[in-house]
């Protein structure tokens, strides 16, 4: 990896000799990483090439996390260590769906994580449509006994990521709902927005306890819609569905853990994060190699700044399948003080919003924050940030404060869990321009030695 | 159907009484399907929902031919009959890779048509990397024992589609050339131009009597991409590939006919094609149900002017797996004089140009053609016109007069013989214009009665 940093930096340099000139990571390195930065790239191709898909509990997670460590290292990372921790897995296996009649043809179609399995031979029913969550909720228990539920619940993009909230609990909830109510099976439209190409989009379901989960399956948008079409026109349509996953029971994983030492060891760190595993269809490039990327980045595109706080980079285990290791990771450091949390886990495209949730007294700084972010097009919002799914945990546990870089998701969800989540799809000024405002932020917060908790430090 | 297409014709009716009140199919047929035209969504969303996947000599084929001897005749076309043939037939099996060293992962891949079967144990062999067609052709007879070739041939999209002929080869004979030089399998980067998803390309290729055919694939482009880093930075890389395809033997196919009788019987017809199956992995909305609605569409809007000349519809049979139809057409029609040929097969996006192939007779025809082809945004292009491959072979038999409406092929390989070929992608404003620029071509033709063909009549 190291030749392959030396020979980038090396053609920047030719191409850019102009920026050069003006521009080093010492003196600017917001404009440095904006125009220069070989990191971010260099990791989302990295994993995305050497490892490709990796879910969590997995042997191509373990080898993901041998992949982190031995890059973490050869960058100069201090501290750069595997934090081990068990979870149970699930994996999938053959997944198929025919309409049986009245027009007899092939359906893509994707497991949920935690479905049931069909079993070899398949199960075949007729479909009860509900084009919405509450009209599968309306239903009386029972009433879907021998039935396929199909929910069509239809998401819509938004730059915010918000309308993920609002459809999300189809594929969430919709399985356990079906279950209750007797179903032998759900298939719902993907929740994505990917409305023409024919690619399902992959994300977990749970099922209560004390519900016996059922298969369950998304189909792409464009199968949905013709399944929708059928109904339509025929009211009563027959699927057969084959899915068989398994549980494989009680697997490793574990977070990647490093640091970028700060000069002054008694102030808390700060504690960014990304997560390591992806879903199993794509080769987890936006979600979320990218955002590894981007946070190895910025950290790197400071050092020779030498911040005065300890910036703790989290390449999280098993987020997809259950937010493992962002549990693993609080349970392990929730003795000691962090200061900060923030995470990047939405895609790889430009941020366009930040926003705070910091302690009255540092308003100075988000004001300095938000002054550096200006210049990248990016604006400042009045929510308070929320920070990420692998930094939730010790948030909680520790009321930190968070900043949040909001990244454009407006077509985010047109790849996130589908097979088509890989290297093509990143664009690489909207990269650099996420790694420029995350070395702004990470500048200011790492050089502030006020309070950044919102609670009295424990 | 008919219920369908008045229920059409009311909601068009509402929403642009102002356009009703000016334009009718009687005195401005163009306008009139510019504006209104229901039929060609109607067969593009019928065949798609109906019948999906319709692959030449398979049960699902028999079943789009019901569905268009029924649509044809609901719709008041004479002579509507099925001319049934027999061709050899392929089908599609599992289909799986993986890298097995150095970066163990999945890739996606598709058999291509007349692929030899793995066995169901499917083989593993080293990758020998061929970045064009030509790097493969330039190796010795003989070096490939052993080897899976990998030809990773860029296709890049361009308007008038021409790239598929100077890419297509590496589908075409690829695979029959890498047999002949000892290969044990080869995988190609998919013949088609969407970088970003990852669906592979199918369609077929050839073996030349006495090679004996090898297992061949088509890798989704972002996979061949990531395959392409992995040869860069390793040299030697594993693959193992699984394709189970099988030979059905003689199956039963046929092309679907059916007639505008012309006011004036003396007259040889005009016929105008397009090709009712599809390839199996979307469900054939661009590659051709949209063909066949537009020329449908357009024979029904001037069926009210009552045209002197007769315009036969060939819904041609078995067109992707080797221009059965279109051969058994000329085969059964020889002895019987034509005028002309025509044939809408790329795609359901706007055409762009005519060109013409007519005696030198008829030049002024050819501009009456163009200039009412001008008002909807078609230019007049100077190459000669040629058909379309369903009737090429009538077209050599009696040597036709041709007009060829071009449509823009930007997208078409994006979709061409993809998963992604399905009814979501369609847009229904260039549809509509495709149907107009044939309505006013075919006005013009069917209402000339000179000479169309270029030699004598027969």
């Amino acid at each position: 990896m190291t030749k392959r940093l030396l020979l980038a930096l090396g053609a920047t340099t030719i191409l850019s000799t102009a920026a050069f000139a003006g521009v080093s990571a010492e003196t600017d390195p917001v404009q440095w990483a904006l125009e220069n930065d070989p990191v971010a790239w260099e990791i989302t191709e990295g994993l995305t090439t050497e490892v490709g898909a990796r879910q969590g509990g997995t042997e191509a997670e373990a080898r993901a996390r041998a992949w982190a460590l031995a890059y973490l290292r050869k960058s100069g990372f201090a501290n750069v260590r595997e934090e081990a921790f068990d979870m149970p897995t699930w994996v999938r296996g053959e997944e198929r769906a025919w309409v049986v009649s009245p027009f007899p043809q092939k359906m893509v179609v994707t497991a949920l994580g935690n479905s049931a399995s069909t079993g070899d031979a398949g199960l075949e029913a007729e479909i009860a449509y509900f084009p919405t969550l509450d009209a599968l909720r309306a239903v009386p228990d029972g009433s879907l006994a021998g039935k396929i539920a199909f929910v069509s619940h239809a998401m819509k993009p938004a730059q915010d990521g918000s309308s993920y909230g609002a459809f999300g609990p189809a594929r969430f909830v919709g399985p356990n709902i079906a279950a209750k109510k007797g179903a032998v099976a759900i298939v719902i439209r993907s929740v994505g927005t990917d409305r023409t190409h024919r690619n399902p989009h992959a994300g977990n379901t749970n099922f209560d306890t004390g519900v016996t989960p059922i298969p369950a399956g998304a189909l792409s948008i464009p199968d949905a819609d013709n399944l929708v079409r059928m109904i339509e026109r025929n009211g009563s349509v027959k699927l057969r569905l084959l899915l068989t996953p398994r549980n494989l029971g009680t697997q490793k994983s574990g977070n990647v853990v490093a640091e970028l030492p700060g000069s002054n060891p008694a102030l808390p760190p700060i504690v960014i994060a990304c997560h390591l595993d992806s879903w199993d269809l794509g080769t987890g490039a936006i979600d979320d190699a990218a955002g590894c990327g981007i946070i190895t980045a910025a950290a790197s595109a400071i050092k020779a700044t030498r911040p005065r706080r300890t910036i703790r980079l989290l390449w999280a285990g098993a987020e997809e399948v259950g937010i493992w290791g962002g549990k693993a990771y609080a349970e392990t450091h929730r003795a000691v003080p962090h200061a900060l949390a923030m995470e990047s886990d939405f895609g790889a495209d430009r941020v366009w919003r930040v926003d705070f949730k910091l302690p009255d007294s540092a308003a100075a700084l988000a004001d300095r924050i938000a002054a550096r972010l200006a210049p990248l097009g990016i604006g400042r919002g009045k929510d308070p940030a929320s920070g990420g799914a692998d930094v939730g945990a010790i948030i909680a546990a520790q009321n930190l404060g968070i900043v949040d870089l909001q990244q454009d998701g407006s077509r985010y969800f047109d790849l996130h869990h589908t097979p088509d989540d890989t290297l093509s799809m990143i664009d690489k000024a909207q990269l650099r321009q996420n790694v420029a405002a995350w070395t702004a932020a990470l500048t200011e917060l790492a050089n502030y030695e006020g309070e950044l908790t919102l609670a009295p430090k424990r």
